[in-house]
């Protein structure tokens, strides 16, 4: 559970970050992250916390919000069905 | 500005909370999670991680995305002037 959502997350930064043309390493850099962290975040693989969330958000342009869209629905199924 | 997403989020996070008509404590109960911590998240003083979103947006049934919405539509100006 945790994990997918880490992966949607670091899916969304990885597609916000490529809208700009902009390599993961001079993103990283930009907003004074260390580069093999930013790179295990667009994997999915970091634990982020909302202080990361809106660094990264600012740097790409975009409100935090932007970060949590859901490209395969799974939590419209949830909203949903509740 | 971390500050103000925690606020953010917090306050979404209880109004949700209200919307089920269930306490604080019978919530954080219900989630497992610690009694006080989960006051502190309301008030917008923890740096939550992904999987702490991610547990209580799946306790209050919503997708953790709803809980960025900025009510205060700071963020959609961010957006707006990018």
């Amino acid at each position: 559970m945790s994990t997918s959502l880490q992966k949607q997350v670091g899916q969304n930064i990885r597609r916000h970050r490529e809208k700009l043309k902009i390599s993961q390493e001079a993103f990283a850099d930009s907003i004074g992250m260390h580069r093999a962290y930013y790179g295990a975040v667009e994997r999915g693989l970091r634990n982020l916390t909302l202080r990361n969330i809106d660094r990264i958000a600012e740097g790409l342009k975009v409100s935090p919000a932007d970060l949590f869209v859901d490209m395969t629905s799974n939590n419209r199924a949830r909203r949903e069905s509740s």
